[in-house]
This record gives structure tokens, C-alpha cells and sequence, in this order.
């Protein structure tokens, strides 16, 4: 049942007066329940609990942290339609996604919990001792990872579970020992409370000490500011915008002892498409970018935001197909009102740019929260010329820039800001001169792909999701896969020690 | 032959006005040769060399950057005797220690040759495609490292050689594929451009290109922070004070796009010595003590500058031995007069503090710029209700802390700053008392020494030589072993690519 509290550690909590609705934005009209913003001393309590959580939480051992995490995973499952509903409520996605998210959640829960159920993900070193090395002995040394203290998980708008509550950044937090204090998405406050529900009877069923996950209601910036501050918190999670992660960023950074901040934040993911690869198969091309725009209402930070070509006989034709196909594709339902009016304003501040050309849009009178897709184009000329044509517009939208030549090209690929993803289309006779642009993506981007979609983030060790600011704000991080446990811990060596008083996994 | 100007890549360049000499700290006197700051634009000409070189370098394979590396080390050796001469000249440090660490810098030189004579160290991963795989087939998908871009490094004013222009951060950086421009110490900078011209030797003779190294001048801040605020510039190393560091920190943070800043900054390496410990071998641990307060006339960022003990019968008198035999170790120079000031001034305003009492230090007048050594004593209440006796004091002093009880030791660790290294000296039958120690100190410090000293750390793959702030800018990395290359690197994930396109490394 959703009762609009903070989870305070095990306990719900309401004690401030400022409440705010989440928004049903199918029907464009605020849901039953007030959600209950967390007061600075709720705050401060969930921080102190999360503290002397670390203690205990800091010590326990791999098998018992994966039994908690796949309780969790258990107890997500257990809320059944329950969840469904305040998913689809809260977000106007639709059932297949929700059903679809929460199984990468849980999937993602019990993935971490096998990497931790035993610990080779320490990277342990042992290098033994040498007393008769020359000109000095040498000492046994021996390094792991251990955790840095109590984060910070900011859930993210587009993705109400899977990088929520009980997501990516949550699970792998956990795993590494880290008591977490989630921020939950005003937009998604029901869902967030529903979630939380699970990870505390998980705790409570698994022997997790009190204040090892807590759930914070927040609309504006008071919560998150106050969470970011604290002295004992010591690292954050964030998925969202470049001005949301910056200024999370800017308060870690201007803490007396700083923490690190792992915004993933704006793509744009360029694609590119070569000529052949138009001219060869242009058709199935355009069918497989329309619906990669479009999916999840385009609303997906690996979505193709900008795709290059070069000028051919056929790129004309292509364009307009590309165009067609995506307005064909029925208008979906956005997150809420919020992202729709950005999604209309920064739509129309790029079509209103000198050169840019409207291929296709969805015409006509759209409910409320609906996205009419766009597809516009524009020569890359004006593309280099023009730094506001790089910006993201986060919804179903994407701009085909027309290089003259592939020197163009590759002078727009240089020129680029740190992306997410960057991906090649490509005919396989015209591999061997790709490697300048791949070089030129490497440079650029966290992960390349070949002849496919950017949109889909495999959870596993190969992942790398994150990439050259703004992307994110620590390009040597994934926020996806199994590496991003590495985010929350840090080395620490143990020099003569004796066996029995080693970590056991040192021994 | 030291001719005072700077390398701008492979070319000498002395076109600002402002010059500065290095110190003969022993003869407390100018050296001859002035050395000519680096203009603006030779800064910037520097850096855009680098980002030049960069676009090659980075696609340089291992082994070719191996035998650059070990190039560096063979024209370090070349140098001979008048890299020695220097390198004592400016440092005031005596020849032993001179050739002493050059054979670190030597080695750390070829440790990462080794390092990245093939590709293991880029930890890459390779997940194959499963197309059968339901719901959706899953792409094949690697992952490998790749370098961020070129580096700045800030030369160490304590080790001339082993931290500075061609030390761990310039070798790890140089390893990993970054172009490296160093921000000579001033007060060596005739070492630092005999070092540079050795690199720059090494670099031709393996074909590197022109921008993969430059050494720039500068005594002041503002060469530092042209280079920290350059666009092309994409990381930062740096061992010094915390409020350098932190000031370079800061710049980086507030760049449009920040990068990240490696600052191995201050510590007083707590070691604590059980009372069992001092009754069972009081005097040996003295010795042992004495010898390592003082070791480099203390200027190392590992040197025991607190110790913490807990009141016993024979606590007085291991204390009073320990300065005994502190200050009956000859007194030696500093490594300069600012060096010298600063550590009056510190270990003045310790000595001041309430219930500080002065258990020993040389008496009588001292040649300008050498260091009274000093063991000074507080309470454990003392020492808990004031935070200036947290500070570093640079040099040969310890602040030795009597604690009322194990209770009240246990509490200071736990409100300790974050710290390089923590030191355990206890003996057997104690073992199993000790792990609340241990749990606290792990939460506190990068490296845990067991019976031993902290002076003198390792250079191999179980070395974490950095800690929590301010021990240094980011825990999660070490500035010392192998560890580090991992500073200067981010992963980039391969979906669905052509063998023959994939780095070689990830076929």
C-alpha cells in the first residue's frame, strides 16, 4: 500500500508539512496520494542510521549481502500488479515495459549478488614477502576493495526501476557494503514507495542492520542538496540532466572533503551512416532507426539523437523514409508534463536554427503528455558552425546532419562532446577505411556499436555505459554492468599482517 | 648540460622574461643558471603539442611505448654523475639517497615498460554474442581501457627524481598512452630539465612524437593553473601540500568540463603501539621509531607523525627514549628554506597548543635550512578536543599521544582525517583483540602496516598509496605501483564489431 512516507531506515516517517502528487500523465491529473517531503531532521536521521549501519553492513560477508540483495529481487516480485499499476500510473509507459524493467531489475539485483557470493570482484593482490631481496627486503603486501561509507542514489525519471529505487546504482551500492539513502523521483513517488517496501522487509527478513537503505520524498532541490552536503555521506549516484548532475557535482566537489559524484547525464549518441550502407540497404535502415527514436517515447539517454551522412543520390531518399517511418510510429505518451513542455521547447529552439529543415513531424491535436515525433535535418556546415544544434532534446527526436564529404565528417565526430554511445553503419567492403572514425569515436564516446542501435544497455562485465563528459562526470566509470560496483569502493593494502588477522579473502 | 629553459616537446624555448634560481639549500645559496618561466603561449604551444601527439601516440602500440619507457630509464642512467650532482645541489639531500632514488625512478620506469609490454593491465573483457538468448539475442560485446587524453604532472619538491619529471605519475601516465606535460618544481628545476632532456633523447631515439613530453618552468602559480584550465588537458597528477592540491582540485572541478585531479597531499600516519608492545620491546620499537621519524629529514608523506599510545608504567619512559634517540640522530638539511620555515612555523604553533609538552629536540644553533628534530606529547582528551593537533607538521617530528584507554585510542582513530597509512605495532597474544582497531582503521587509511614503519612504500600491483581526503583527492586510485596506470585510463565497450576493426588486443 502506498502511504506516501519516507522509509527512515525500517520505519515510515511523515513529519514535515510540504507534500506534493505524482502525475498520472496519460490523464494529465495528480495521483490520490501526498507524498510527505522529507524535513532536514528526517534527513539527517536517515544519514545517522545509514552511518552506523556502515559499521555493522561494512563487515558482513559477501553470501549474506547477496542473500539480502536477492531478497530484494524476491520481494519486488512479490508486490506483483501492485507495482505494475503504480509504474504505469506514474510514468505512462506502457504494461510491457513495466513488466519488461522490472525484470531488468531483478535481474540486476541477483547479478550482483553472484558477484558478490564470493570475491574475486576485489581484484585481490597478494605479492609475498622476499626477505632476501637486495638492496631491501621486501614485505608481504596485499590490496582488496573496501567500501567508501553511506551513498546517495538519485532516482532517475525515465527509469522508475531499473535505475530507481532498487536500480543499478542501488544494487551494486549494496553489494559493495554501502548503505544506501535513496532520493526517490517526484515523479514516481508511489512506485519509489513501493519498492522501498521491498528493500526494507528484504532487510528486515535477511538481518540487515537498521538504516542500510532509507527512501526520501523530495520535489525540488532541498532534499538532495541536504543528502549531498553531509559530511557522512561519501559518494552519489545520479541518472538525469546536465544541469541536474552539474550542480550535484559542483556541491560534492565544494564540500570541505569531497565525494565523488557519478552523473550519467546528456547523449546525444551520433550515429553514422555511410553512403553504402544507403545506398544498399537505406530501407531497413530507416525502419530500424524509426523505431529505435521512438522507443520508450524516445526517452532513453542512449537514444540516436544525431545521425551523420554524407551527401549521395540516395540520402535525399533516405531521409525522407527515415522521416516517414518515425511519424508513421503512433504517438506515445511522455513522463509527465514537465518533460513534455522541454521536449516541445527544445524541439522547436533547434527547428527554429538557421539551415534546419523539418523532414516529418506527427500533425494534428496530441493529448496532453503525448510526443509528436520529429525528424529534421540540416548540412554540417551549419552543424560545426552552430554549438546549439549539439544539444539534446530528450524525447522522440532526432537530427540527420548532411556532411559535403567524409572529411566532414570526421571534423564533426572530432569536434563532438563526450557521448554515451557512437555507432557505425557500414558495409563490410568499406571496413578497412574506417579506421580514422573509429578512432575518432574512441576518443569520443564510452561505447562503439557496428551496425545496430544504440538504444539497449546489456547489464553485464563488457558494459561500459558512461563516457566523456557531459555524458557523465567520470568517463572511467560504467553506471551499467557488473563494473559499476567499482564506483563505491576503494583499495586498501594490508603490509606484514598476520594471516589470521587478514580479510578472509586475503588469506 | 643545464641551460635553463624549457621543452616545449623536442625544443629548448626560453621566450618569457621572468626567471627564477633554484636553492642551494646546504649553502643556503642561489644555483647559477636562471631558469626562464614558461610565457603563456609556450604553455599553450606545449599543450597543443600534446593533443597533436596525442592523436598518434595513443594508437602507438604497447611494446613501442615499453621501449620508450625503458629508453627514459637507460638516458636517466646516462646523466650519470651530473644528474647526481644536481639532484644533491638543489635537494641539500645526501648522494646516497640520490642514487638511491634514482634506481626507484629507474625501476618504476621499467616496471611499466613490463606493465604494458602486452595488454593484460587493460583488463579486457569479452562477452560473446547469443543469439538464441530470450527475450532478445544478446550482441557480442568487449571491453578494453583506453588513455583520456594528455596529462599534467606536478613535480614533487620531495623527490626530485622518484615523484617528479619523469617519476611514477610521469611513467604510469606515459604507460597508459597519455602525453605528459610536467610543471617542473622550482625548487629543482636543474634536475627536472636534465630528467626532461633525457625523455626528450628517449622519445627521439624510439620515434615518439614531438608534444609527447614537455618539462615547463614556473615558480609561482600561474603556469600550474594555465595548464589545469586548458581544454586539452584531461587529467592531473600531483604529490604535495593539501592546500596546492586542493587548489588544483578546485580548478578542475569548475572547468566546463571538469576532469579529474590525483593529489597526493598531506598525512600524519597514525601508528598506534600497544602498551604489551612497549613492555615487551619498549626499546627496539624506539630505535626502529627514532630511525624513521627522521628518515629524509622527514619530508616523506608516509613519515609517522603521530603516534598513539595508551597509558601504562612504562609508557614514560619508551616515550622519553624515543626522543632520546629521535635527537641523537645527527641533525640533516632541509630541502630548502621555505621547506625549513614552514616547519618552524608548524611545529611552533603544535608545541603551543594547550597540554602539548616537548619531550625532545636538538638543542643549540643549527646551519641555516636543517631541521631540529622534535617529539612532543598531548593527552588523548587533548588530542580529541583539538582538531589542530591533527596537522601535518612536514619533517622530523611525531606527536606522541597518550591515551586514558584502549576506549579512548579506538575513538581517535575513528575521528581521524583520512590518511596514506595506519601502523599497528602489537604483539601476538593481543591479536585477537584487535579487530575493532583494524575495522577502524581500514575505514580511515589506504594502507595498514603491521609490526613495521610506514616510511618506504613499494612500488609492485598490491601498493595503495593514496587514502581518504586529504590523505589525497580521489581513494579510490594509488599514485605508487602499477595501480596507478588506472588513473589515466577509461574503458570503451565494442558491440557487435568486425574482428578485423576490433584492437588487436580484443580479437
Amino acid at each position: 500500500m502506498i502511504t506516501g512516507k519516507n522509509y527512515i531506515g525500517n520505519t515510515l516517517s511523515a513529519n514535515g508539512s510540504v507534500t506534493h502528487h505524482s502525475i498520472n500523465p496519460k490523464l494529465n491529473i495528480p495521483t490520490d496520494v501526498p507524498f510527505y517531503e522529507a524535513t532536514e531532521e528526517e534527513v539527517n536521521e536517515a544519514i545517522n542510521l545509514a552511518w552506523e549501519a556502515f559499521k555493522e553492513y561494512r563487515r558482513i560477508p559477501g553470501v549474506r549481502r547477496a542473500a539480502f540483495l536477492n531478497a530484494i529481487a524476491d520481494e519486488i516480485l512479490a508486490l506483483d500488479q501492485e507495482l505494475i499499476d503504480a509504474y504505469t500510473t506514474e510514468s505512462g509507459l506502457p504494461e510491457g515495459r513495466a513488466i519488461g524493467e522490472r525484470g531488468r531489475t531483478v535481474y540486476q539485483l541477483r547479478t550482483f549478488a553472484d558477484l558478490v557470493s564470493n570475491d574475486e570482484w576485489r581484484e585481490n593482490v597478494i605479492d609475498e614477502a622476499n626477505p632476501d631481496r637486495e638492496p631491501l627486503p621486501k614485505d608481504d603486501l596485499r590490496k582488496t576493495l573496501k567500501p567508501l561509507g553511506p551513498v546517495v542514489v538519485f532516482a532517475a525519471s525515465n527509469f522508475p526501476l531499473a535505475f530507481s529505487t532498487a536500480g543499478g546504482d542501488t544494487a551494486s551500492a549494496l553489494a559493495a557494503g554501502c548503505p544506501v539513502i535513496v532520493k526517490a523521483h517526484a515523479m514516481h513517488s508511489g512506485t519509489s514507495e513501493l519498492v522501498a517496501s521491498a528493500i526494507i522487509k528484504a532487510a528486515e527478513k535477511t538481518g540487515m542492520p537498521n538504516g542500510v537503505f532509507s527512501n526520501l520524498m523530495g520535489r525540488g532541490r532541498t532534499v538532495g542538496t541536504a543528502l549531498v552536503k553531509h559530511t557522512n555521506v561519501k559518494a552519489v549516484g545520479f541518472t538525469g540532466s546536465i544541469s541536474g548532475g552539474r550542480a550535484l557535482f559542483n556541491l560534492a566537489s565544494q564540500r570541505e572533503e569531497p565525494i565523488p559524484v557519478f552523473a550519467e547525464m546528456g547523449s546525444i549518441n551520433p550515429v553514422i551512416i555511410t553512403s553504402k550502407a544507403i545506398n544498399n540497404r537505406g530501407e531497413d535502415i530507416a525502419t530500424t532507426y524509426a523505431s529505435s527514436i521512438t522507443l520508450g517515447t524516445g526517452q532513453f539517454c542512449t537514444n540516436p539523437g544525431l545521425i551523420l551522412t554524407v551527401e549521395s543520390d540516395k540520402t535525399n531518399a533516405f531521409l525522407n523514409s527515415l522521416a516517414e517511418k518515425t511519424v508513421a510510429i503512433e504517438a506515445q505518451c511522455m513522463l509527465g508534463p514537465n518533460i513534455k513542455k522541454s521536449f516541445v521547447e527544445n524541439s522547436a529552439s533547434i527547428v527554429e536554427q538557421k539551415g534546419v529543415q523539418v523532414l516529418g513531424t506527427i500533425d494534428g491535436k496530441l493529448e496532453a503528455n503525448y510526443a509528436a515525433s520529429h525528424v529534421v535535418t540540416v548540412s554540417g556546415t551549419e552543424f560545426l558552425a552552430n554549438p546549439k544544434l549539439h544539444q539534446e532534446v530528450f524525447g522522440p527526436f532526432s537530427l540527420v546532419v548532411t556532411c559535403s564529404d567524409e572529411n566532414q565528417l570526421l571534423q564533426i565526430v572530432n569536434g563532438l562532446e563526450g557521448q554515451l554511445t557512437g555507432t557505425i553503419i557500414a558495409e563490410e567492403e568499406e571496413y578497412s577505411e574506417l579506421y580514422d572514425l573509429i578512432d575518432a569515436l574512441e576518443n569520443r564516446v564510452g561505447r562503439i556499436i557496428f551496425n545496430g542501435v544504440p538504444t539497449g544497455v546489456e547489464v553485464s562485465p563488457s558494459m561500459q555505459h558512461g563516457g566523456p563528459y557531459p555524458a557523465s562526470t567520470d568517463s572511467r566509470f560504467t553506471a551499467v554492468g557488473t563494473g559499476s560496483i567499482k564506483r563505491w569502493v576503494r583499495p586498501v593494502s594490508y603490509q606484514s599482517f598476520p594471516k589470521e588477522l587478514l580479510p578472509t579473502y586475503l588469506k
